[in-house]
């Protein structure tokens, strides 16, 4: 099959470099221009040395003539800078897919409380696909710009939406409790990211207003097209990667263990990176390194209570894997290339 | 003041050290025995390295005659041992600290089906007094036997009572989200955790069927008097101690943060170990080597939710210290000696 | 290029999975029994969930009967097991990869003394080629029993033994000080290897008398032809993979930064694992999940001392990945095949 | 007995902390002052969430005024800044613990070499008393200025100065290799010690040279009389806390066991906190949060070689703790107060 040319956006990240690994052994695709504009000039395998005898491309400065032979642009930015660049890019007929929070929303002013800046480009917002694949392969596959869902939303809404959708689960009250590796907060010099802070340690942060909130319940109802409330909860670890997502529903009446399991085999049977199951109890270090989610589940009849346990790699189905299994679907590869 | 004797059994375990630590430096408790029936003619020092030049005392194979001299006997046996030690103990006169499960609840039917084995001492039930001295001081100040706390139910009892007692949340469908440190799983060999498997990973395990799970709803049942209905889901954490608990309760009517403070301060004002912010939030790092629990809040009245944290020490405020705050108090000693 | 079939024994360790993870994605071979004694009957992704979705088959107890189709198996036992199966499979005319300690002697004193057991099949001891690829490729090409280098040596020897050949550094005093991650010890239950007796410490161990003492001695003096003598110290670190040795060797006479870097590119400048620097100073991260060796150097001339530092990755260039390769070399694969 | 007022400048970095724990329980000091610039303003139990409760006071702007009623200022700040301070408070007749690197050389050409900036103050460096307790307790006591030894060479000097005084080892040639736990590198928000970057990694860094290495070799030489060469190579762990220096050294003729360890009798035997063995190996997790160092070694007669392993915590015995044990002996206090 014919090779596609793609550009990174913001490649000296941790997601850059996820998709820097991924694409460079991606049969169907040809990397073209790395862009970093704090390391521009720099060689690939200087700031990432672990790439030595694999990449020997040199980070560039951004500009939208340098990537007109893509036909890929994937933005792994910080969220605010994608809505700088990403109306040029349509315009110049780029197909897009960006890993920040710039285009989740549907309504900017939802954008501006939670990210704390007014949007640049909100006429765009409708166009932008939200690229969960399990839920919207169709559109994905003829979009011009996709939003990948961000890290903590991904490990949340596969395993709800489902069972909100078929009424398995009450829609209010839901209780997401995650907790995330610390390179889910980029490649920073924060000191409050020092490995001595962290280390030996856990915090809660941004409690009840994480921006990833509305992302989560805005997908759900579109999913489920129901009124969802939900209090989402963030906390730090100290690992490196790896996302752990405890969900707390109510159930809607009677609900057995094949229910659940009916369920998920309803929307996620040939889901290739979505593996669940009634006994198994999910671990990170079963996903790290994947493209898979894992969920697990126990049912407290007594409670009413419906337990949802989820785990995914942050940096990759959470970022950049994700966005390559977008990729393959927009260009119509095997939807698993390079993600194996 | 006077000095008492002391003994521990099963003092060579995490807790036991831990219990030998503070011991040694207590103005008012001379060590005596040091019972492990494992570690039986070796040396403190051997097996624990790290108290070289502190403790020169030998490891001893229990018997309860050799206990006859010491004012004070703290257990520190994994569960189900104790009960087969108490009552002989009880009948020669010495006031015991149990450190394990097998007295903290009233009803040895409970007991039976969350540790899965039959009480043998079910008579002594009644006369065990629960060491959480927040609640309980009066109490303990008499007590012939103390049932030390459990480490995740002292995380969530301290929090939720006192909100539970002045009715500013609901008493069903509370969600008690834990992740634990590896010594609260005691001195093990087991592969399950072994450093490269616990390390880079999360998981969730006895979800919902944890046997602290009735521990913590008696004793808020108790405190409270109201019917409390809970889930409990305690994760393994790749460090070493501490106790982050998440809780999740839906509040009774209309909520300020200014309530939520002042019922903190009607019941911990003067609890020295106890602290409690409207603004910070908790940090395992902050209680670590100490005998303190941290405890912070949000409300989010757009859910009816209050989400309270709280974070322990889970080897001094979750097992050894408070049974040191304990004994203070049964010997009329500064609650605080040996613990600051 | 047809396939081979391959068969693991001892398939359900750390370089088990290792191995399982590579040959699974290998296009030239077919997994074919996959023998591990303990878990005999369990399916590999319920022992390694990790491999859910992935590898679908079942463990078995080892039989030599049942090898009888594989073309090549690949031993992954503990040291001192090897020795009483390879003997029959050599006599069934299998090609062996052993991955333990049991062929690396030329000398079965030596390996008695240094794993303190007999050795019972010294008589094939001549017949083991150490699958070392950049030293004995051709060997390898048509070797019957390869013995695969232990992980500690492979980081060793790969750096020294060019500098010793061409006579840069004193074959006498040199320090070989090596750091590994807890994974080396193998997948054990010892509580010595638990999270919390290792987190947060380090220790030397078998300080002077390791058993990969003797087995980097011996390569480095069959290569250069001198009499070599070395003080090798290992640590145990808090990290699940990877080692890290840092050797101290003397000057003979005037050496230059180009001497040391002409000399490793007269071996290893068509090596393709082997990634050598003058500036860049090795870090684990670097090589973990790759089978490449990191080394890097610093000249002393003031105290007539060359510091040369390398890193791998010990289950992958220490231990599955380099059988892999040997594996490749054997067959006429190409080398890197299944180890990009 | 009567206390003294102590007032530490530079406060808010891990080293201050550490002064303010061990301070704020040390029956003969009261704090006075708590200097920290970047904090100035900030309660001291909002930087350091966890003296809540414990240490009520205010960061201060450092002023040599505010200091003048301290018996006592012991000064934390990075390398370089002390100097600016310390002839102002000298000359206002202060007693002065300083635990950067300003005034550990008599020569302030070599600081200049090593710390690569000019020495201000170049006058006081032969007032200055090097405060290694183990070998300078009376001129410690006396001393106006105590230059407080940094954490490696606390770490290689106590074990090596009593082998080469006594002639067991040569003085040429020696290896230190160290490692060391994050903390050591100071609260910093370099991204190269956030916790990505270093978690699952090792590296070396400054390989051959440190400004330890020339501390450490000063030092030696005062001690044995001897002109030593030395190779010091420190390596940074994913730790928080704690060095671990392993020593390579050339024993001078036939040395036996006893003799290493009647040596270390000779010197060290009241040594408070210097704990020393001929089998033990020392752990990082048995010194850590104390003021110990331990010592361990193995003999290898085959190779003329003695192999010293030695442990402490950074922080304390490399950092605080040691300038506490120094200000004790300045003020005739028990040489443990507030250390154990």
């Amino acid at each position: 099959m014919a090779q596609i040319s793609a550009s990174i956006v913001g490649a000296s990240g941790y997601s850059g470099a996820e998709l820097m690994r991924i694409l460079s052994r991606h049969e169907n695709v040809k990397m073209h221009k790395l862009f970093a504009n704090t390391s521009a000039g720099k060689r690939v395998d200087g700031v990432f040395p672990v790439f030595r005898s694999f990449i020997g491309s040199t980070f560039e400065s951004y500009s939208a003539e340098a990537v007109c032979s893509s036909d890929v642009v994937i933005i792994a930015l910080p969220s605010g800078e994608a809505m700088h660049i990403v109306p040029e890019l349509l315009h110049r007929g780029k197909r897009i897919i960006d890993l920040g929070g710039d285009f989740r929303f549907r309504d900017p002013a939802v954008y501006q409380k939670f990210y704390k800046r007014e949007h640049k480009a909100a006429e765009i917002l409708q166009k932008a696909v939200y690229g969960l694949p399990e839920w919207n392969r169709a559109d994905i596959r003829s979009a011009s710009l996709i939003s990948n869902p961000g890290c903590y939303p991904t490990s949340a809404i596969l395993p709800l939406a489902p069972l909100l959708k078929e009424g398995l689960i009450r829609p209010e009250g839901i209780v997401v409790n995650s907790l995330s590796g610390v390179s889910g907060a980029g490649r920073s010099s924060s000191s409050d990211l020092s490995f001595v802070e962290v280390n030996e340690s856990v915090k809660a942060y941004k409690v009840g207003e994480h921006q990833h909130t509305p992302e989560i319940r805005q997908t759900l109802q579109m999913i489920s097209k129901k009124d969802v409330s939900l209090t989402f909860v963030p906390h730090l670890l100290p690992i490196t990667r790896g996302i752990y997502t405890s969900m707390y529903a109510v159930v809607s009446g009677k609900v057995s263990e094949q229910d659940v399991v009916g369920t998920f085999d309803k929307y996620y049977k040939n889901a290739m990176f979505v593996r669940y199951s009634s006994s198994a109890i999910p671990e990170i270090k079963n996903v790290n390194f994947t493209n898979y989610i894992d969920i697990g589940f126990r049912l407290h009849p007594e409670n009413n209570q419906l337990i949802v346990l989820s785990t995914i790699d942050n940096l990759i189905k959470g970022a950049a894997g994700q966005a390559v299994q977008n990729m393959n679907i927009m260009f119509g590869f095997e939807e698993t290339e390079g993600l194996l």
